[in-house]
């Protein structure tokens, strides 16, 4: 059996670490020092369980905050937020080399930071790759102890460089519990990721209602109005565009909703209300503005996006719109600090 | 006495010619032809009633819908909204000429569009004036009875030329209800209309609020939180900049409601909330996007200062932000639509 790194500790992580072991795979988890009280409880169990929609236990290999440890691994699944994976990647580089396949999900155009990270060129016999998404949605119930709400029919990979994608899909299939299907490239899997679209117009656009406190709302039903869909589908444009100046004929957000909950509608807004996984419950929205939904949308999907348009001479002023208006309230101008991709090798990706 | 003629058919409108009648002044009311709803009952009884903070009953010389009735009036009072000056000049500038006084209030840059409207050159002795505001918070309550709630202690008036204000304030003073204190020029009294920060943002920021319609909310209190006040003090920064450009000492949006409602707060936020007049009520937002908060705001005032500011090489990334995205709510390009100030002659301004 293939010897597997999960690198994380949250809850996608752990259902992917726990998983594998369940099956036979001997697995790392590795998570980053600063973090280590995700995994404290892990340290000693070394078991974690999944209940749910999978009914497994797996005992871990190791559970480490040592990067050192991910050496002998030859996957390497990163399931850590965005934000951390430029700290974690320069922690783990010296241990990264011939043979290893390294899978970023989401990937948020991780591998070209990767590549960056080596001075612009992997290491010799090594492949990296990106999924637009994890293979659960899940959260961690109690202390190794994973509830498993769904898991995904397939999901789609590219590898860094696109010529790799075949190899890569080959190499880890056999230690991964969810169908790969290979997209055209890294750009295409950032690109599709469509939470930029859903979560940063409806996170500005409800500003009021969810800072002044009293009731939470319904996020998707009450929050995805029509102004908020109409400014969404002017950034779905412009998302599109780019991918089409790249060669790419990505699904509008809607048209990927429709494909991935397999349910139907007329419009944006009407196609998000028929959707039971978004609007078959009760309040659920962000109780503030320092929320994933800005803070890693923002940074690592719409300034790339933005950055690749502006490289490519595709003005995307909506996108622009949201950026600023996102850093205003963040304090941090997201056009310098975000991940923008300053030495952008775009045809680096296809190989 | 003077002889006045009062532009508009609104609250406003109908309270100043009230008032005017009330002290014994021939005022003729216009209204635009196409909104002549608003005056039908007011044609046949010309009798205006003022209740609340004024208690007096004037009655009107004329009610017309005939634009050659302002031939005779020394004095013309403009109160009808922005979106409406262009169709009135139109209208009325075959029967302007030497010897009149026009303010608009709010001007909103609107003397500059009247100046377009005779080819660039105001007719010779023919004196144009802006205010920011206009004299009373008030509401028509019913047909020929306007409540007045409150009366401004001063206003701000500048002529264009400005050289013309001093003129200007002397001709209209005796046949005014309000004290009006010289500002430096047009481009001043559009700069100082703080709505275009308090209302664009808040609405936008809202907006999921606004239109899911479960409960209305309180515009002022909580709208206006930390995240909307952190949008509005960047837009004000980029207003005063525009300001200080042009050699104007524009009073932020906060010191300006400490003044105007002598109040006190540490922040922006803080200080609307000290505010009675804003919060010291119930639900009182906008019950859909299509209201004067975005649709006058953002194409006569926030369009413009944009513009200004772009012809002195100011940037104003965040006011843009707010433009664009009020543009997709409204299916509506306002960089194009709104009042962009095209053969801008900001130099004509000071005389």
């Amino acid at each position: 059996m293939k010897r597997i790194a999960v690198l994380g500790g949250g809850n996608g992580a752990q259902a992917l670490a726990g998983h594998l072991a369940s099956k036979g795979f001997p697995v790392t988890l590795f998570e980053h020092p600063e973090f280590r009280r995700n995994i404290f409880r892990l340290e000693e169990t070394k078991t974690i369980e999944l209940t749910g929609a999978i009914e497994a236990r797996g005992t871990l290999a190791e559970v480490t905050t040592d990067p050192a440890a991910v050496r002998d691994a030859e996957i390497l699944y990163f399931l850590a937020p965005s934000f951390a994976q430029e700290a974690v990647f320069s922690l783990i580089a010296p241990f990264l080399g011939r043979g290893q396949r390294l899978l970023l999900m989401p990937g948020n155009f991780g591998s070209l930071v990767l590549k960056e990270t080596f001075g612009g060129r992997l290491p010799e016999g090594f492949l990296a790759a990106e999924s637009d998404t994890m293979p659960y949605a899940c959260r961690i119930e109690a202390p190794g102890v994973v509830n498993v709400w769904g898991i995904k029919n397939f999901m789609a990979a590219a590898a860094l460089p696109a010529s790799g994608t075949g190899d890569f899909i080959a190499s880890v299939q056999d230690a991964f519990p969810v169908p790969l299907k290979p997209a055209p490239n890294v750009l295409s899997i950032g690109l599709s990721n469509t939470n930029m679209i859903l979560h940063c117009p409806t996170m500005i656009m409800n500003a009021g209602r969810i800072e002044s406190g009293n009731g939470r709302f319904r996020f998707y039903a009450e929050g995805m109005t029509d102004s908020v869909c109409a400014v969404m589908e002017a950034m779905d444009r412009e998302r599109m565009a780019v991918g089409k100046a790249l060669g790419l004929n990505l699904l509008s957000t809607m048209d990927d909703m429709k494909e991935l909950y397999s349910i139907n509608g007329e419009s944006l807004r009407e196609t998000i209300l028929n959707n039971g996984a978004y609007c078959g419950h009760g309040a659920d929205s962000p109780a503030s503005m320092k929320y994933r939904y800005l803070t890693e949308d923002v940074p690592y999907l719409l300034v790339p996006v933005f950055e690749i348009g502006k490289k490519l001479g595709i003005p995307l002023p909506v996108t622009e719109s949201i950026i600023r208006l996102a850093s205003v309230i963040a304090g941090e101008d997201y056009l310098v600090t975000g991940r923008t991709l300053g030495g952008l090798d775009l045809d680096g990706v296809n190989g």
